[in-house]
Formats: structure tokens, sequence, C-alpha cells
């Protein structure tokens, strides 16, 4: 019960902290998305198809977050665009300070978009404000058609769902229907994305989401002007 | 920085509570085991399949935690043994006292073996002593082989490491001997499970070890005496 208050305080620190993060994206013109997902539904894997088939002059930058080890940043670097581990010792998510210790090594002026991925972890990560434009959540086929009616605080925030492993569907009892039926009752309208990391099935359609919701938002931000 | 009196307080309450939750299983001669994954690791299905293999008079019940829903009691209930649903609301895993609510409901003594289910999260659940007599760890096999390396904590903690879904490994880019060697990275000496629910492969060698370990127990309490 003595939880809640402290609770809502870390909580409201991390709003300030995110607003902030906020306005210095917009100042400099950073998209930024933030996956989340579960352990193992594939969000490196995503991002490294993704980074893959980006031109090389791409202004494109990853913060990248584990519990432990720096697995994921060597792999993602490998692409060639600037990463970040953040490590998070025992913590179950990223929070905002984390991110803003983070883009303090970096110019953002460099970038136009930036991918947040966060700890592994349905439940934690969805309170947590990085002061991103989006969330993103990914399910992966093999997890069960359940994953957004047990978890729905995170499919409810998230602008977009990836259905990532499609490629193991002939080898499962997973009824694709139901699961995006029971997407839908989670977030009605929210957009659904199926994707492959080993065949590439999807991906492009993927980016493209990427592309379109960046130029949604600044095509906004200058209406707002 | 304010969190850490107030999160050490909230497990000292916890760790007082699952003492006492000990007390009571070893006073009824109850074994329990607390399995823990990530979501959509197949910690239902192996309990499902558990389930099946016992005979209609075993004396097993089984707990199961949710952020919401009550589908995975309604899937263990099917085998006809004492099923409880328990749904946190938004708390990312099961503690003492929501064990001790449950187990109010029943009479202990009816029982030798209690499975508890925990909210699929391989962070937060690691925290928190249910009165267990060992934690189990489940890893599919879809999630790579990096999970012993990333949640080492866990992985630390339980006594059994399930490989699940093995049934998929050859339609996966998965190295099995990488990820053993992780797992007894993260815990030397761990015992480890291969599993599928699908084909039911290693289903009884899992069912043996849970028998062996609960004998452990009671023939080390006895020798205590």
């Amino acid at each position: 019960m003595t939880q809640v208050p402290v609770q809502e305080k870390v909580l409201n620190e991390n709003q300030r902290l995110a607003a902030e993060l906020r306005a210095r994206f917009a100042e400099h013109g950073v998209f930024v998305l933030n996956l989340i997902s579960a352990p193992g539904s594939g969000k490196t894997a995503l991002l490294e198809r993704t980074l893959e088939s980006m031109p090389r002059d791409a202004r494109v930058a990853v913060l990248t977050g584990d519990i432990q080890t720096e697995n994921d940043a060597r792999r993602l670097a490998r692409a060639g665009f600037p990463v970040q581990q953040i490590t998070t010792g025992g913590t179950c998510h990223l929070d905002a300070r984390m991110i803003t210790r983070a883009v303090e090594k970096w110019n953002l002026g460099d970038f136009d978009t930036l991918f947040i991925e966060n700890v592994g972890n349905l439940v934690c990560p969805s309170s947590y404000d990085l002061g991103e434009h989006a969330k993103v959540v990914l399910l992966s086929v093999t997890e069960g058609e359940a994953k957004p009616l047990k978890y729905p605080s995170i499919f409810a925030k998230a602008e977009a769902c990836v259905l990532n492993k499609i490629d193991l569907l002939p080898h499962l009892v997973f009824d694709l229907r139901v699961a995006k039926a029971n997407i839908e009752k989670a977030h009605p309208g929210i957009a659904v994305l199926e994707t492959s990391c080993t065949s590439r099935e999807g991906v492009r359609t993927w980016t493209e989401w990427v592309q379109a919701r960046r130029a949604a938002e600044f095509s906004r931000a200058t209406a707002g002007h």
C-alpha cells in the first residue's frame, strides 16, 4: 500500500523527463519509436532487418535495453549505424532518465529516426514514457493467441502490433484469426503488421509503416506551427 | 532513489509471508514449485501435459497467475484437478500475499503437490519468494540462445530449466549447445530438461524430475527431525 505514492512519484518524475526528451526530439526532427515485447519475440532481429534495408546514408540510430549483456548492441552495430546498449542492472524496463543519459552522448541533429528497443517484458515497460512518438508491440506467433487479452495495457498503448515469426505458422497450433481478433479487442483500430525476420516477408511493409508514421508526425507538427 | 527503502520493505514483508507459507506447506506435506518464464514460453501447456499424465486420484493443485483473464485456469481445469486463477490487475508478478489468500480457500491437507504458474515475465517474479520449495524456469527454443545471459537472476535462482518447444528446432536458427552452455554459465549444475508439449517428448522426464525432487524434499525434512 505504501508503494503507491512512491510509485506515482517515480512515474511523475519519469513523465517530466519524458516531456523534456519529447521537446528535444521535436527540436531536432527526430522521430522515435519504442519497441516493446516479451523476451525473445524478435525485437533485435526486426531491427537488424530494418537497418539492413536502409541506405548507407540513412540518419538512423538505435538504443537497445537489456538487464545484462551487450549482445544486442553488437548484433545491431553490424549494419553500421550508431547503436548504444543500455544495461539496466536489474531494472525490468527502460525509463526516461536512461534515455536522457544515452542521447546526451549523441548529437541528435545527426538523426531523423531513433529506434528504442526496450527490455524484454510485456508488463512494466508499458508504464514508462520515453518521450517516443509511438510505442510498437511485437508478438511472436509462437507465444499463443491470448497475449493481447492477458497483457491488455501494452496493446492498448501501442500504435502498431508486429506479428512476428510468421514463417513458423505451418508448424504451430496458432489461429491467426483468433490472434487478430484478440489484438483488435485490446485496441480497436491498431495497425497489425505480419513479419518474418527469417524469410523477410513483411519487413518492407513494416519499414514503410515507419516512414509513413514519421511523415505523418512531422506534417502534423508543421501544420501545428 | 527513494524507491529503494520502500522496495526493501515490500520485499521484507513478502519474505515474512513466504516463510509462513513455507511452514504451512511443510506442515501439510505439500511440495510446491514456482514456474517462471517469459510470456508464451509454454508454462500452461507444460502444466496441461503434466496434469493429463497424472492418475485421477493424484493429490495435485494449480495456482495460475495472469495480469488479466481466466483463460489459463479454464484450460487447466479440464484435467479435473483443483485450479485457481490469480489475476493481479496490473502487477507483473505473484507475491506471497496473493498465494496466502488463494490457499486459504483450500484445505492444504488434500494435496501433496502444488504448481504455481507465475505471471509471464522473466524479471520481477524472480524477486518474490512464494514459499515454494523450488523455482523452475522455462525457456522456449523460439526465444533465442542468449536469454540466460540477459536474465541471469532467474536462471541463477531456478533449480531446473525446462527447454520447451523442442519440436520446432528443425525450423529454427537455434544452437542447442550454445543455449545449454549459456544456461550452465548462468547456473552451473542446474538441471536442464528438454520438452515439447506438442509431441509430448520429454514430458515424462519432467514429471519424473518433479516426483524425485518432491521425494528428496521430504526425505530431507524427515532426516532433519
